[in-house]
């Protein structure tokens, strides 16, 4: 719903995470602050001690299948947090679409850095745009009807808002980042509430503006009484494809309706054809087949 | 190699980072301490605000799909940051063999902390036993042979050392958990020394106690040098079965020898009956498919 914020705070945790595991076990960090970090990182890769300190390298990146590129920015911070001057030169940016066996940069710098860098850099790259190639496709199965993609909370821990960039990078589009930008109310919250008419009262009156309120439905009758107390975003959850006609039919525009469960590639352009505005997948994020791409030094 | 070390740092650094993303964004942080940080996630989760602050809950986790179980510590960590008094009883433990519909666990504790940890928890239980299943498929394909599987460092940011655990509750075996634990001397480092003997000369010389020392090669040429030179453990990269065949006849148990790349379901048991030792799979890792689990509460 958001995806305006700034994504560099984001970045810089994900790749120090990521720089952290690969080069600097925990255990070991102790008291070192941020500044001295990178430095230990550097002589912590005792492969890389083979290379002479000062030595430089070339590289450039390829991809072995088609795919549309997604996760530039975190590539880059990998190389920039060992190497600050290291040079990077894309050939193609996020969201292009990329071929088999095209190179996507170039990659100068310091030798051992680059070494260092390599492969926590490309496991953002090939897990990105994995989300984003996958989101591609179920887009591009919806194309003509009036359905949205979106991804869900079902993502990989730490790596959320990451993947819903790569989302949006597919042509997708984003529910709710977490549980603080957007109310979505479920069964328990309908029943403690004493009902839907009650529970959508309270959740209008503590919603702050620009905080969209959600409520799930699981059949006719329940959506009858969300559109009767004014609900104006509906996720029908599990409905078969008549369940979802007859919804979307009954609703006649009065609310944004959103088809969500068991939907799969198979059966994605039925439902968008149902005529509903949104369909949310949580395979785009919770499942990743890892795009193969390949570091080459000249 | 190592994986004994202690999960527990990396269990509580994997769960702040998905309570935060989920809960509580970055920039809303600001200079709080980790003390305060559960009180403001509470608060946070808008939806929750609309059950009574007190109320208990009770649920079971089922699983809807055969699979290896793994995560509960991560999945425990998850409610016990929200509500530390939150009780939860698993009827399987990691490791086990799990069957569609199968109750895993109870949980008994506060609603709202319940409801907030819910998502967080389960995406921990679906990846960490994705990867396990996974795993252990591979390692039933080369049951009776001498191969062990091996994971390698292609894996999701943030998450190395806790897919490596399931890595190990599959049935596999680790790999280098990272660049400061092992030493995998590859084509730069080989040409930055001037050849495969000072290589190995030189990473001998280097390698404190318990670092092992790993060469790639390419073509028998060069495993005959890395064998000449004193390699104990080689890595034979992207060799055709006859190859691999070759290799394993020519090392005459000189040498552990690792077949990596290209492997896949399809052609692994063929690997694994050439007669390498270790089989390094980057699937086991990079890719996942979550496996399907649902919370209920009663």
């Amino acid at each position: 719903m958001t995806g305006q914020h700034d994504l560099s705070p984001h970045i810089l945790a994900n790749v120090a995470a990521a720089l952290d595991e690969d080069v600097c076990p925990l255990s070991s960090m102790g008291e070192r602050g941020i500044e001295s970090r990178y430095a230990a990182l550097a002589e912590n890769d005792l492969t890389a001690q083979l290379i002479p300190e000062q030595a430089q390298a070339q590289a450039t990146v390829i991809t072995r299948q088609n795919a549309v590129l997604c996760g530039t920015a975190w590539f880059d911070g990998c190389f920039k947090a060992l190497d600050p001057d290291c040079m990077i030169t894309w050939l193609s940016q996020d969201g292009d679409a990329i071929s088999a066996n095209q190179t996507l940069c170039e990659i100068r710098g310091n030798a051992r850095a680059m070494l260092t860098a390599e492969r926590s850099a490309l496991n953002f790259l090939q897990l990105l745009s994995a989300t984003a190639t996958l989101t591609r496709r179920y887009v591009e199965l919806v194309a003509g009807t009036r359905a949205k993609i979106l991804d869900t909370r079902k993502t990989l821990p730490g790596l959320r808002v990451a993947q819903k960039y790569a989302v949006r990078t597919g042509g997708g589009h984003n529910q709710r980042i977490g549980l603080f930008d957007g109310i979505l109310i479920k069964e328990n919250h309908i029943a403690a509430a004493g009902g839907i008419k009650p529970v959508l009262e309270q959740a209008f009156r503590m919603a702050r503006p620009g905080i969209s309120v959600q409520i799930e439905v699981g059949n006719l009758a329940d959506l009858d009484e969300a559109l009767n107390a004014g609900a104006k975003l509906i996720l029908l959850d599990n409905f078969d494809l008549d369940g979802l006609r007859a919804a979307v039919q009954h609703t006649a525009k009065r609310a944004e309706l959103e088809a969500s469960g068991g939907i799969t590639k198979e059966n994605l352009r039925e439902v968008a054809l149902t005529g509903v505005d949104r369909i949310s997948v949580g395979a785009l994020t919770k499942d990743v087949k890892a795009i193969d791409l390949s570091m080459r030094f000249a």
